[in-house]
């Protein structure tokens, strides 16, 4: 079952995604996603130029083989343009050996270990107490799980706070040129213990609360943190501090019990090994499209079961839905899931290109039992929305020191 | 000082070569080199989509500004591709800090640390004979360190060997798809240790020996050829075996004293920082196009001095001259520079394109006093050789394994 | 371009300073600060016997061979007077680079990473209310971060506190011999915890605040102090133990997350190695004239900076203008760069002396682009001003013993 | 019995000295050592202006704290300068107490534990029979240990070969600025291995040998000679390599069991703390001038013992009879002294000059019973023999590269 052809497709239904669709010579088909928010036309040249002319003829039943021949095969390793890259031809070779076999993807990776995979929703406030109403409409929609973020007073603008966009594909989606933001960590120590105080004084201990730090402190910012936050019972603290070098979390881990999740920038296991294996942390959060697809991230997962560790799949809309879908199947039959990032299945644009059957239900994602990954794509709705330069922000502190955004 | 325009322009003559042109408001341009072997267009399209339009405007002169901005500013960091992006522009800013303050980049890493720039030279041969009568061309020619490669018998082709080819551009140059080779670490076991002592009966203690693994053995078959080469007292082993995971190198540290060199792929100093930190090198061989450019080779270079690390810069024929002069001025005015990799200026057709003052006398290349990086590329000569897709070879195992290359 | 002559001079506008002036055969010149409070003379003959003679005549632009000839070149390494004469020189070479290529010494270095430099300024009182009330004076002044220091009621005189004096040139300019002053931790720890309880009290967050211990706490009572503060929230606690041996701030740093600065005195990047390697503390405050000049800190920055360690250097008027303009060079230039102490520009006969450009705006120092450092050095005035012994107190414990001053 | 005066002399009878006098104001008076090769005047200054002020009046009893206040009272601790400044007053005060008490210094120090100290002679040959010849004599000397030497072939100069030089008063004495030396690892490495291979052959195991590597190889290279000259049984090998990162020696420890020797530049516990903690080494070289004199050796031979460490100090003629005499006293009574370092009581003129009662018997030092140390320093002599200018060599790589000398 060999492939003949390989497709690429850009769209911006309000965000860019790159979509790849492999097809074997029997017209079978696959896709895949290989979105790198802000870097989406060079992993599109990456695949076209450079994967796609090296994959014709090859058997489409190799995933092994052709993940292998895409990672050490290449020579230059590593890295979020390489991994997506080789994420989205991992995630369409599932997808059709799914629908090959007439199963579903989950069914091949080791069948259901739980009914549903369990989501955290994201309240965004302009200031503690919207933020504190905003959990409350998470918990009315069935929510267990609610990651609050608030505008930090001082600054001009707070990552992840919506403002008067409507949602995340308003708000990051229409950037030409990368914002610059300003970074403050006296000012959100001020904001943040406040936040989660009022929080449990308000919900008790009805639902899980969580909190994204977003790699903006530094690892002993984040060990102080971690400790003022102790007594509001965290599920987990998100991106505490960046990791580069890994031993940066010895310091944090050592200062609190808070739990702590980190890896949606992540693109191998080397960038979270020594993390794992000293158990530094309990959540890792390695997305399929940007850490080599579901077949590297299976191998994340397993590693990261030997040391107790849990997944928590990053989730935000930078992602298309069919690597929500990959996730899906990923959570679903892999033991040491933990939670998944949930923030909706897409802007009604987006909605018209990729169809697929998984429903919310009670603060859970269900999955139906379509073969393969269970996501379609309409090229021709797709080819509607073209292209459309976006970028992340840019963070400084308030001397003009860039720093992590 | 700001920047007005940035060009990129990727020509084959021969190989393929991204060169990056930064032009600031006044006419001042400067050049860097963004060639990443067989994935060339991916690192064109990262640089001409996504990151000249956010440098326009930017001051020229706010190098370590501009190198942050690219690297922690686009939340997706590291990797070939990100790299070497980084890399051109950052090659690109430094010849224009030098051209506008009238001295050659070196001057302002700190000055000249030695009078010129030790090379090792490559001999590669069909058999043990072949390989040894070109080290003696080698040192004809006065190098003073030669790397020894020989086709392993048994195997259909070898690393390194040119076979019926005129140079590295013929053999690596004209590759559509990726040839698929063959490895045997037991045929090569047979050659290596021969190769050695026959070379030392042949030559004495007259020039430094080299040799490359090209990262195909495994860390205890490294450990053992490292013991096997002692008693022919080798400069350096090159790429012993693959070190994603660092720590491979402490077993091979542990078993031998033959020196270890490393690092032709790395981007970050996250690649070698443990390697480093624990001494398990003796050499680190990044390259400033893979690595982040001067700032980024700098910075490695400094911290590897901390731990009698030495720099040992690649130098095959993948780098643009450009790369190739700014490994120049790092290499005469870093302190615990080593050796240089040296194949040539390149081959005919690409000298009409780049040119240079540097000189080879004596084994070692002599810099001019050029302001800037001393090279220059000529744009209408570049045009008429256009990309060529061309890929690095892959490799396997006998038994079809797909091993590193 | 060599080095024709190198003149030393020793001058005394109320403090003591010593000062490089390296002139080339074309007649430009830089200058470098060599002062070591209290060992002046020595730092002096140091140079005019050990290093002029052995510089005339080399290039003036080889600064890092001349480092490494001044360093390792000597056998005998380290130490503070050594390291201060490498710095003056080195200085001064940095500043005839500027100056030949007409450019600030900072655009050498990468060129600006931030508008300006945060500093931190010194309430010092003679008891709580009195610094309460000189903390006022510098937020007035528009200082956005203070060091408190106050007197300890019982202890006879206390390290930072001017007492009388109208400032620190006249409280330490004028001891021909030290003065034995007296330590007790146990009445430090009965107002240090008072003393900002009562500052957050009165200025709730809109400040940083730090404090000094001055080494004088053992590792188990910083540790305790550390915790202790931990509430008020400081940008960080300095000199909380002496690290000689660089293992005692394990135990420091484990028991509190108040972050953690140091190295005032340090000489080399071997004084903090461990410190930094291990993430022992959060900033790193060496001196330029103490640490070996530009290079010599440039170095320990970068290494830092791999370990999320910032810069803070030290800035107390033992050091002459040359000294913190370089740190201004450093501090613009340098990506993980934190703050800069401040007590100002010194007294009217300094300023008589030194010349140069930098000016306070709103709690930052800015600098101009004059070539090179931007300070230049009055000798006639100088010679108005001859050396005059003076030194820093001692301090003994209540019972006699010679304690950490 | 407190200090009068103390006076500071530097004569050249041959070489410099440092000589430190210090009077009680009952006439006793003590001498030190703080001589510091080609740094002579910078300690001369550092004791005048810095040091003697502030010792008049003070109790010359107070060994431990006029150490202290000497050392943790200065701020600016460590380095050569101040380390032999130091050392000076220390074995003075030693010196006086021992005159006082009317006994010898070893006498305070505890009492003999063994007869007289063993020495290990140099032999320094201009090839290797050259050499052979220069064992043999020293054996017919009586010496049981002998430090071997020889000329390298190819490089122009070789460290402690006299050539033409009667001793090393002729070589080292008159060199007014730094001579530039050459090394090359690759031709050391041809010839040592040969010349104990001879050694043994000639002179099988009659007595021990020593070898000095004088820090000029890379880590990976010390742990390389260690293993190639093992089978030739070295009493030890000193400066394998340079141990300002004490984790140096990790690698060359884990490579041979051929015992280590460390230590003549070391001033402070601090320089080797590690080393010996970890049993890096097996003898540990600091001499008493540059590490704090009297007192500061004690203690770190009695930390060395924790770890079964022997003494081994430096005997160079850099230091003059009375540090001789200090390590006299010293090693005589030190229960982990290993063996002393000897190349003769000076040259005709030194010895006019510098008297006392030591006497070379078979291969050892016997010391006599004269209270104090024992040397006796005649001023007027000295006065006829003024401080001349002169240096230690510089050595670079053959490529102009600055090299460890």
């Amino acid at each position: 079952m060999n492939i003949q052809d390989i497709k690429v497709f850009v769209c911006s239904p309000g965000r860019n995604f790159v979509t790849v669709k492999v097809i074997t010579e029997d017209g079978t088909y696959g896709l895949g996603d290989a979105t790198v928010n802000g870097r989406e036309l060079a992993v599109a040249t990456y695949l076209e130029e450079h994967v796609v002319p090296c994959l014709i003829g090859r058997d489409a039943h190799s995933i092994e083989d052709i993940w292998q021949y895409l990672y050490q095969g290449v020579y230059w390793r590593r890295g979020p343009i390489t991994m997506a890259a080789i994420a989205a031809i991992d995630m369409a070779l599932w997808d059709i050996k799914g629908k090959v076999s007439g199963l579903p993807v989950y069914q091949l990776l080791g069948g259901k270990c739980r009914t549903g995979v369990n989501l955290y929703a994201h309240a965004n406030g302009e200031n503690i107490d919207d933020t504190l109403d905003k959990v409350q409409e998470c918990i009315d929609q069935g929510f267990k799980a609610v990651r609050l973020q608030s505008a930090i007073p001082g600054l001009s603008e707070t990552y992840g706070v919506l403002g008067d966009k409507k949602d995340y594909f308003e708000l990051q989606g229409n950037r030409p040129l990368p914002p610059e933001q300003e970074w403050s960590t006296a000012k959100y120590f001020k904001l943040i213990p406040e936040l989660f105080k009022k929080a449990r004084e308000r919900f008790g201990n009805q639902v899980h609360f969580l909190h994204d730090v977003h790699s903006r402190l530094t690892p002993i910012e984040s060990a102080k943190l971690g400790k003022m936050l102790e007594k509001y019972n965290l599920l987990f603290l998100e991106d505490a501090s960046i990791a580069e070098n890994q031993e940066n979390y010895k310091l944090i881990r050592h200062h609190t019990t808070t739990p702590l999740a980190l890896g949606e920038t992540y693109n191998t296991i080397w960038d979270c090994k020594d993390l794992l294996q000293n158990q530094l942390i309990d959540y890792i959060r390695v997305a399929a499209t940007h850490a080599g697809g579901i077949t590297g991230v299976k191998k994340i997962s397993d590693f990261a079961a030997v040391y107790n560790v849990r997944t928590a799949p990053h989730g935000a809309p930078d992602l298309s839905p069919i690597c929500f879908a990959a996730h899906m199947h990923l959570n679903i039959s892999t033991h040491n899931f933990g939670i998944q990032e949930f923030v909706g299945f897409g802007n009604e644009e987006s909605k018209t290109i990729f169809k697929h059957g998984m429903t919310l239900e009670n603060g859970m994602v269900l999955i139906d039992d379509a073969p393969g990954l269970g996501v379609d794509f309409d090229e021709t709705k797709a080819s509607e929305f073209p292209y459309k330069r976006s970028y992340l922000p840019v963070s400084r502190l308030e001397d003009g020191t860039l720093w992590h955004w």
